[in-house]
């Protein structure tokens, strides 16, 4: 098992019951999470040695985050304390043909407000065999796109494995502003998390696949030429027939090769939000045990199917329940 | 915008909670609702001064009734209080093959007791644009029968438009009282909520459709030729596929022409009660903003799927909410 | 309405709720069940006069247990009171692609250490129609498989008929150690459930239907000339899409004949345990009433179909609610 | 142990959950509940055979009040089925300084509408023991009076010891109309349950107690100068310090002794409705098994004030249980 | 009945259930309030004509807001829409000896963001009779310390009398610069809530009381000596025994005279968040209709009260509710 | 901060909701907890470095265990796994008069069915400066007896201080047994909580205070002579005025001096289960960082009111929140 660290923000969630607007709702549940504690809560729970590290007020919302974290024996050591706010969100809940909605509150927070990197980066990149972020954390603000660039530079110096997942937030800032980082970034990273769209509008792919290619492939092979540093390309296709029936199929290309995963057909959907990440948790899991692509990519995308039957932002399997998953099929109690 | 008077009975609904049954249930969802009442919310959020008129007992639930509309800014100067009780049902969830199943507990109420208009009418009617009730008030006693076209006769003479909803209910009357009250009324209506089984079982319509025409304009047709007065037919088509999944369309006959709506898969149903009253409010909305037909239709239709994603008897999405889900197509989280 | 027995152990099952794992779930739903149990419980609805037979510990457990029986007027008589706990289990329930796990905590339970029949056969036996039991019982020691053999022959001598359910538990005894058994038994046996799988792996039937045969009347056919003294065979077809979505049919057969209920499409699934118990339930209401072979198993399957829709082990639906259902179809508002 | 048999009306009593007004309610907690049915199970508690007399709609509210009486082994032989409704009430909880306030919705009830006693009463007092009944019963309705007093007088004749609970609702007769026929009915009872304010406002007792006299026993006194067939008197002083907190006193008079039980300090309140009951459930019980004086009113205390820890309108508590209660004071962990 | 308008901050308050930390959490309730807005519901259910000014997000949170006064029928014509958060908090509820904690969350809310007054003053004072505010909105900026005496300056001119609740919130701002604030503003000012903290700490007065003299009508008296606009003065003593029991009394100044309530001791509290807006609200109550001042302190003290016994910041009951809780005394269930 | 090993059994408790009997529950909250666990949790949550030592099943149950204890970052490294189940006990909650009533269901445990230390002692005790275990261990099994023996030479060899709460549990071991054993132990012991109640049923101390002795430091002082090896004796003394409202007080003997804490009230109790634990976590949280002495009896008393106002097991309170607490007093809100 290796050593990682994930690195971001993490927020509370407020979500509304399903069947519920948020106008109406008179208690909200509240979920702790962010894509890159998620995915540092996934590879745990996969057996890995995981730190992640952030920073959050020094009060009983950052205690919960804490809390939340080593219950999945996540190391919070560079946990920081100290700022103003936790981010917020809230989310109403999306059923049959009503999607989510979100409102962001996260302006201002303890994460976002950081203008120095206070961690001590040779003790956090000390013997760490992966380094992973995402671009929600260069979207908070021009200082930490500086501040992310830093971080990958000296993670790689550090020895790391830099992984990064393009996540683009439209809220958050523009494509244009997007794209512009990505190209600096890219060049630094190992294994990315992207797919067509981000090609096309973050990157600027303009060649097209031709009818007969698997687009996703051809996106990846065109990435590979202007990011070639980069090991490995993977994502998932979704087809949304519902907020609360999804058909997810896992992508990834190593090697040169390109692998899908078989089309897990998710229905219903307990909690879409960190389904993602799941799935990158699993993609890296894979890479760091060093299994075959086609094993990676089935572990991955059944991890990210898990991941739709609990509530809450992060996974809550092991590397055994996944394995177990694929094996039996859909649906049959053991008894 | 316009200004609208709804009018009939509002009632104390009692739901259990998915997959129990009544007779085990230690806790009741209470939700206050009634078709008049939910069109009249509909038109509320849909930026339209409402006024309901209605009648409740002087105790803590009419005054939660009375709060209940207000909430949507729903005008309540002509709820009076006062008579013995509120009515109540009890509806136990349908799921799945199981349908719903109600037990009526409605009768004695303080609405279904009164035996005078006790409102000022002149000053109920006053500049209102349109005044909307359904069947269900005739159907509460041969006096309301009396009453019903007493309101009906004296909006029409005060200049209001008549929106009349058949909303035929087998517990109250029988097929034959109805069409006989029907007759009656539907001579004084503007705009009417009706569909094939109440032009065939109520209105005695004989004629039938050939193979090839669509069996709902036939009807709407047909009501046309013996109902001059109604401008606008309008009523939804259902495939029940089971408690949890219905096939919805919305179909609107205006000017001679008739129009459909897209078909919306409504899967998983949250809560169906007030989703016919939802639509209706859609179809007024877009008669009183001039809407173009297709574009009421297709309005009206949406906002009946919407209100089948909430609890309550009630649709709570704005104009605005309405057409962004329309344009938006299904089930995408937007962050 | 007949006289009915029942005998086997019961249980208290805790449930997570729906999209929470065991492992974070900080409440747990606690219902009573065992197969015996939910067999008579769904007689004593159809109108039989139902005594159920067990033994529970003399503690708030086992007053709850004697609660649960009675409230569905099931005699109690004839429930002991002794021996050191109740028997648990814990059901983590499944959703879509991901089945539900079942934690075991059953050994030492007051019925599974009885080693003598404790009770007072020839009042138990009283003028008895039907005595009910399943493979559980066996399964629980090699002193119960016994005991097992004892209550049938004495049952048989006070003239009952006797009704077996193969119910095999692979967490409980190995498929050699049930078809011994099973062999002993059968020849006692009036009215059988089992399946292909049980007549394959626990009975050893070798021979295999063609192509053009029912497989199930064929193994049916099979297992009558081994144990001439069953009259009746019975079970149901599951295809399992998900945790969620089940298709069911229901099989008989009785006197040389093979009878199947239409498919009922279970979508979406409340509570799949006891599904086979109201099945059951279904069919022996059908032979008690001597019911024609069809309606029996159109009975028995909507019976098992309904039981999908509530929570907890056992049937809520009276005859007359069974008969509704089956005459309405799918998920209808009576109102 | 001895057969009662008790009769009156049992509702649907709605609740708010504590620190609720009801008009902000959206869940109401639901308890089947009636004087003479608490009484009924009280007694089935202690180990007596009991038969509750009463009836209900043929819905499924009325199938919820044969459970609910089912569970606790009273005998629903005589619970008859058929007229319009069940009767029901809502219960703002109270708590502190604020008093909880009820609405009364039970009018038109299935019990209260009964016109001739439906049960065949040679049946029903067959071999019994004890019939209780209150003074809610005759308040009903005129009819009911005559009613009430027929029962009375054919138990009596049956060899029925009777006994009554006055048990005075204001909101349902005047105190001249109680008054009036109380008594016609006391001279027929053996068992009454009345306190200082029944003897002062329904009885007419003018005579006062000096000041050195214990009034309840002064007042016991003088209505049993009154109606000389009356051996046992009984009721619980209550000292309301708020809706929270009580403190509790039982008193008996029992063959021209006076006894009083130890004060229990009730705090915190759990739910009041039914504390009454309990009472009166644990001094039938006392009577019925021939228990001392200070006895019965030491254990009929204890069971009140037991009733005032749990949810509902019934006590839950076995004879072991009360009498383990007396026996070990107040609030220790047993472990 | 009287036209008021209230003006102030609302937020969105998170509240554990009791007995559980905010960091084991996992589902928070949710209400809406503020002191104004409080104050204003008061008023409202008191029967006034009440407009509540402020600037809520046009979001969901804002509309939840605008909902929340409309059920009460407070007028949100001038809630006004924009800025970029609602302002929220945090409180974990307190119990026993463990004190309530309370984390605010409320920078940048916009209310707090305004730098104009974006009302139409002449509009919004137009025949009203009372403007209501208090010591909160000047603490959030030093922007709004001079729009809340533009505001108060503008009130006073449009001829509404003025009240002011000094509610300091150590939180927000120094007692140094509150006191500077208050010095100015009290001037404007008719009637005042103040106690003997506020006199000392911020407003510098220095005297003190003999040892005969109430320190309450000692404090006031020297107020009206600094600021002899005022013409009342009001707050609450409370003694608090722990977070569960409270004892309160009111008092109140006016022309010259002093007053008290009697003593209410709370035990159990709900909810004390809101006591003191329902303090308030009832002295405003008072003062508008005139009433008596010994009765107008114990109608506020009285309403204070049973604010304490319902769950969110509002105080929910009616002119004739609160009379009737005055006149019945504590704690007996009316039936 | 010291580094801390406390060893034990951790079982599964289910508690009924206040004001539910078990019979009646159908949700049960569940709980993680055992008494050394729980003073584990304390000791970490005060800054210490905690390893906990027990055995659970290979199941989600052992699993929830484990995410329990390491959400308060206790180190979970020595949590064996293996086994056939893990403990459980059902916790009716009691209220007011009504006392708390315990099932247990602990038999078979994985840990009471240790047979060797399956530990590494050298590695488990390696700089350790506390280990710290409870009589409920030997009471499991006389093995248990031998193995605790074991653990306690072992862990003094290693230099760990050894911390001993007697914890006599009735329903384990007789008293005889109990003081069998104890009297072998308690010569290893540098920290005793015990309490007179245990000096003289189980240590068979016979002498007796004087009238103007304190019976606590008598016993203490006694117990001394006995076991000379013992430093530091500390209990709570608890006055029961109803399951709902304890007094407490803490006390302490230490270098042969007397020391009390101030009476907590508590009232009401959230939940009691944990107290005494949270109490051993103060003292030895004290006697770890040399506090002065009746600083410990105060921070420990503190901690262990604290306790008692959550709901679960173990205490969630930092050290710089308990001395807040002590500091503030009782029952204000901070804001």
């Amino acid at each position: 098992m290796g050593k990682v660290v994930t690195l971001g923000e993490i927020m509370l969630r407020f979500s509304t019951q399903t069947g519920h607007r948020l106008t109406q709702s008179e208690q909200l549940q509240a979920h702790y999470g962010g894509a890159e504690a998620n995915v540092g809560i996934s590879l745990a729970n996969f057996g890995h040695e995981v730190v992640f590290a952030s920073k959050v007020p020094d009060n009983g919302l950052g205690e919960a985050v804490r809390k939340h974290l080593q219950r999945y024996r996540v190391n919070t050591d560079f946990l920081l304390t100290g700022g103003n706010r936790l981010g917020t969100y809230y989310l109403e809940t999306g059923i049959g043909e009503r999607a989510a909605a979100v409102i962001y509150d996260r302006t201002g927070s303890s994460f976002a407000e950081m203008d120095t990197l206070e961690w001590d980066l040779s003790e956090l990149f000390h013997e760490v065999d992966l380094f992973h972020l995402s671009g929600i954390t260069p979207a908070l603000s021009p200082k930490w796109q500086t501040l992310t660039l830093d971080l990958v530079k000296q993670a790689r110096k550090a020895g790391c494995k830099i992984s990064f997942d393009v996540n683009y937030r439209g809220k958050l800032w523009s494509q244009a502003q997007a794209g512009h980082f990505l190209k600096q970034i890219l060049s630094y990273v190992d294994y990315c998390s992207a797919g067509i769209l981000d090609a096309v509008h973050l990157l600027g792919i303009t060649a097209t696949p031709t009818a007969d290619e698997n687009s996703t492939a051809f996106y990846y092979q065109c990435m590979k030429q202007v990011f070639p540093t980069i090991e490995v390309f993977y994502s998932t296709k979704r087809i949304v027939h519902s907020a609360s029936a999804n058909d997810l199929t896992g992508t990834l290309w190593i090697a040169g090769q390109y692998y899908e995963s078989e089309l897990h057909e998710l229905d219903p959907i307990i909690d879409r939000v960190g389904g993602g990440d799941a799935f990158s948790g699993g993609v890296l899991h894979g890479l760091l045990e060093k299994m075959e692509p086609q094993a990676i990519i089935d572990f991955a995308t059944a991890a990210a199917a898990l991941k739709h039957t609990v509530h809450g932002d992060c996974n809550q399997f092991t590397q055994a329940e996944v394995e177990q998953f694929l094996a039996a099929g859909s649906g049959k109690i053991n008894r």
